[in-house]
């Protein structure tokens, strides 16, 4: 299961080569996965407001075209790979004519609201199952 | 009393038109106004764990002059107003050619932690007393 | 004629005070000017294309209630002044539950590719009477 | 060689976890990129200007330990391997009790202002001679 997700370049995410600087497609593939999340039936303020968090762990992130203002952006998220300790997703994010951008991955740790790790099949089968449907393709991913 | 402190303009704060995006400076007039609580004794960070908070109620912020990538920004505060429930700051920011770029202010509330008002004359006698030196220009200023 | 557009609080955008750091809400007002100037048939990325920007010189923010995670925000846009040499938006920026956060107001001149200020009515007469239509209700506004 | 540069976290840098946010470490590898730069006698400011940019290819960031506000951050950072039409940067992040937070890398390719790339060696001998000598500790490096 991918989720897509579309929404405008903001003008303060331009720089003075004029284009979107480099720091704000993280905050892209947050908005991906965040969504991934949703259409799973979870929204992500739910999951913290339940003492669980996912800090992110490591970031890769490549770099392909440049998205420019006036850009219409869409990322495409998926889950990549779930353990107890630990979740992967994988982004790519394309503008309105279809063309690459870039792509990344993003690694999280489950953790407790006091950055604690915890054990997510332990704590959460129920949201364990859900994710790994999402990867599995099957008729568990709640839509 | 002003406090004054120096950084160089970050390119993340860029944009198209090639100046700094107007987001940034109230960002800016924080680092400032920070400064000025680390001058007279008391860091934010210190304040936050000792269950003080400084939210924002209102904003204001004249441009004058862009300031651009290379610039080194410097940010001049002063406590404009103190009662015993809120507090005003004011700003002036120039850059290293001694131009004066933007005047602001920032008026804040006191609370505690959840966002509640409080009195601070009451709860911190001696930060209310530091705080009305450095208007007053007096020797209570903690320098 | 008052422009609305909603959109969801992104993590980044808040801070550990747990709510939406105030500095985000004016790249909310711009995206409420921004979708003002589409709905009267615009872009804002075209205006520039065409040598016509629209630097800030003004800016002033009333924070009533804070934006939190989870919130799906509006802002509502409306023109406030226009004259030949400058243009004043007012904003209003609502959660999901009609809960009035923030009111605000931008004061922009008009300028040429390199800052210059220029004469709206002489260099775009189509554009300033779109704009003074969506001030006076009238049916120039183009919808 | 390798520059080191400090400054404190900024508070809207921080998000709702009580963390600096993960998309500001690149930012961060930026202020450390030009510091180098800077101490090898060049400022960004100034390739731009003539007309040199560095857009970048490839991020990637792995999170060790989080910044939070109040913390001095280093930056620590030397050119990883330089071609004529590419450079990388390696960076180490650290708090003020020396704790390491975050290492990473970032990948550019040198190209004109109009993003077109260039041969750093045709193009900039001197640059190219200087980077290099930043990697082989030799007496080239300006400092």
């Amino acid at each position: 299961m991918t989720a897509s997700i579309s929404f405008p370049v903001r003008y303060v995410e331009t720089d003075k080569m004029g284009i979107v600087h480099h720091s704000h497609y993280p905050v892209w593939f947050e908005i991906g996965r965040t969504d991934l999340l949703r259409q799973l039936g979870k929204t992500y303020a739910s999951l913290e407001e339940e003492g669980l968090l996912l800090p992110l762990t490591n970031l890769r992130c490549k770099y392909i075209a440049p998205a420019r203002y006036g850009d219409e952006i869409t990322v495409r998220t998926n889950v990549e790979k779930l353990t107890c300790a630990r979740i992967e997703f994988a982004y790519k994010i394309y503008n309105h004519e279809e063309t690459l951008l870039t792509v990344g991955g993003t690694e999280h740790g489950w953790t407790d609201g006091k950055l604690k790790p915890v054990n997510l099949l332990k704590k959460r089968p129920e949201l364990y199952r859900i994710l790994q449907a999402s990867i599995d393709g099957g008729c568990g991913a709640g839509k």
